[in-house]
């Protein structure tokens, strides 16, 4: 059995149609009206499937096949939000692959003993509200108590946001799974770095997924007239925060082993030409696959900001907005994915993941593996942002082997 | 003869509410719902005064009394747009000190020899398309080329805010006075600064204003994923920005002699916490009462932007969008002025102004006077901008008596 790559790469270039920037790539926060088109489109695809599909108390998508038995459920899937002006291939190819899965083992009427979820998940990202995966946060229980409250730049809360879109965040606790109900979660991403497509290899297998620390900065200075306040009598907002920017940079560089760290939004308010900015708020996003080396960013950031503020004399807030450790994920998954490429002629190669993914998350529920696909020069988060579909289908295929021995397939 | 300081007040509290942010100040900028209703409001105000009103080509509001012969004309005037989140009083307050003193010379149906305009500017701030003075530049023909093609954050061309508000741009160069129509220009303004209040003066008769350059920076990296792109793989456009904000500050202090330097006003694209800065932007705003300081403020300026650029490996382009020469205005004004204080027992102080004013551009047409009222703690371009209204009347009537003399006055 293989998987129909012409179906797939419809499936992208009409999912990629659903953005709030058209011609600058895909913009598709969770609960707007780009989410909307994408989630009719997804539900209506897993119906075809043969799915019974539902959307659980944090809004991602499930569509649901039966086995024999009634559990435990081989999941698998990702994410249908995006970056602002990101690419059609991140999160969606892992939405797309999952979909197609179901197709084949509907159009082969396929009986497998445990049952098969297909999972697009919501707000992976955090483009909009700021703390991402939180549809495999609410699965696994593991949302921060202040979620809810979390805003995106025009002052709309997650929960405001569910509600408005027809979401009741006070069922947000049923989309909880236990480990119990899982056999296994599968996830097919792109490898968003530079490794696959140089070495010519299809698939990567990861081993492990960095950890991510994620902060939310503002720092409140004194707005003033920009030709009357000597600079000495300033308190800017900015100047401040650049020397934060700066920093965030050398401490990643002097952690190192990969350590990255980056501040990647910014507000500059009132935000006049002729005024010294009295309020800046801003991210840092730090990453790193070694625990320690986390704790160390973290620690060197708090004393950046204080020390940056102290000489500039402006106040601050800084929160920790996430915490996701670094994941080490199932060996044996890796060793039957590496079999069925094996089988079917495919290169892998094992790797680290140096982006955050839903699998992390899933890992404390089950047993979880990821799948990379080479992502063209690297780049992602971009409108450039490619995966040639031939290496698309290698990877649905390798997924699709894996999943059907999960899942107890009598056929092949 | 002197002003009634109810009438001021209570124009401008009716002034403060065309503001686009309610309860943070008052933000009004150019060609906008709230200048719409500010601009009926002081076209009302005037016409009550028994002006004839009219707009100028670039939509400054002019009302005339006519004198016994038909010019040179005596101004009098200031701005109604503001900054973003500013206060009731940066523009509004010379503005209404204008009306007010039409008023009393209609109340006391004074005669003139000379023509009396009361003049209300707009995009003073540069607040909406990051250029000032644009009223004043008008009138004085110093608008620069390009100053129609300035875009406000939404992309909306100057040209085309002021087709949508009803002003042709063809028309702008009608807006043009000449020397021999023009007596002398007035204006009264708050201070915006630290010196009036704690000495307890009254009323400051400024010589000199600073010469500004505004800048607009663009710098382009490469955006990436805030994961997988390694720290010494990155081009990250808010790298180089925050270290010319960090220069700019330097920039200003080793120039020294009362220099300052600010960016006030950032973009951060595409803004998101994981995805590298692809392309950062922003203004710079340098100023000096010395023309051989600013020069050096420019060049330091473009050579920290070269190096910052260079050293992270992005690209930039830097345009000057204004430049502004240091002004020196009129001593026999002034002189008027301090003997009409005198007279009144109101006190007042030679200053320099350290912030840029209309004034700076009608004294390349006319003799010009800028007269100050004292700001509340220095701070201004904030909801909590401050002037006490029995200052604000001694201004007013500092300029009564100055206007009467300009004017020819038979009664005083």
């Amino acid at each position: 059995m293989e998987t129909n790559v012409r179906r797939m790469q419809q499936d992208i270039e009409n999912l990629a149609r659903f953005t709030a920037t058209p011609g600058q790539g895909v913009t598709r926060f969770s609960f707007t009206p780009e989410d909307r088109g994408a989630r009719e489109y997804i539900k209506k695809a897993m119906a075809e499937a043969g799915l019974t599909v539902r959307e659980d108390g944090a809004g991602t998508v499930i569509g649901r096949r039966s086995g024999k038995v009634d559990g435990p459920v081989v999941m698998i899937g990702s994410h249908f939000d995006s970056v602002r002006c990101g690419g059609a291939f991140d999160g969606t190819a892992g939405v797309v692959v999952a979909i197609e899965i179901a197709r084949v083992l509907e159009e082969h009427e396929v009986p497998t003993v445990y049952p098969i979820e297909i999972i697009a998940m919501v707000e992976e990202e955090g483009g909009r509200f700021g703390a991402g995966l939180f549809g495999s946060r609410a699965m696994a229980g593991l949302l921060s108590d202040r979620q809810l409250e979390f805003r995106d730049v025009e002052g709309v809360s997650m929960a405001q946001a569910m509600r408005d879109f027809g979401f009741d965040p006070a069922q947000l606790g049923t989309a909880r799974r236990h480990p119990e109900e899982l056999k296994a979660f599968f996830e097919l991403h792109i490898e968003q770095g530079p490794i696959l497509e140089p070495e010519g290899i299809s698939v990567g297998l990861v081993e492990a997924i960095v950890g991510m620390r994620t902060y939310q900065v503002t720092i409140t200075g004194r707005p003033g007239h920009a030709g009357t306040t000597p600079m000495d009598m300033r308190a800017d907002a900015l100047v401040a925060a650049s020397e934060v920017v700066q920093q965030v940079r050398r401490i990643a560089l002097d952690v190192g082993n990969g350590a990255v760290g980056t501040v990647g939004q910014m507000q500059v308010l009132p935000g006049a030409a002729n005024i010294v900015p009295g309020e800046v708020r801003f991210t840092v996003d730090l990453r790193s696959h070694i625990e320690s080396a986390l704790d160390e960013l973290h620690s060197r950031l708090y004393s950046a900001v204080e020390q940056a503020c102290a000489r500039e004399g402006v106040s601050y807030t800084l929160d920790q907005v996430s915490d996701a450790k670094p994941a080490h994920l199932s060996p044996n998954l890796q060793d039957i994915l590496e079999r069925e490429a094996r089988v079917r002629g495919i290169s892998t190669k094992r790797m680290i993941s140096r982006a955050g993914h839903d699998t992390q998350i899933m890992a404390t529920l089950t047993d979880a593996a990821l799948v990379f696909v080479p992502s063209k020069g690297g780049r992602s988060h971009c409108p450039e942002e490619w995966t040639d579909y031939a290496d698309l289908k290698n990877g649905a295929d390798v997924l699709l082997g894996a999943v059907l021995e999960l899942a107890g397939a009598e056929q092949r």
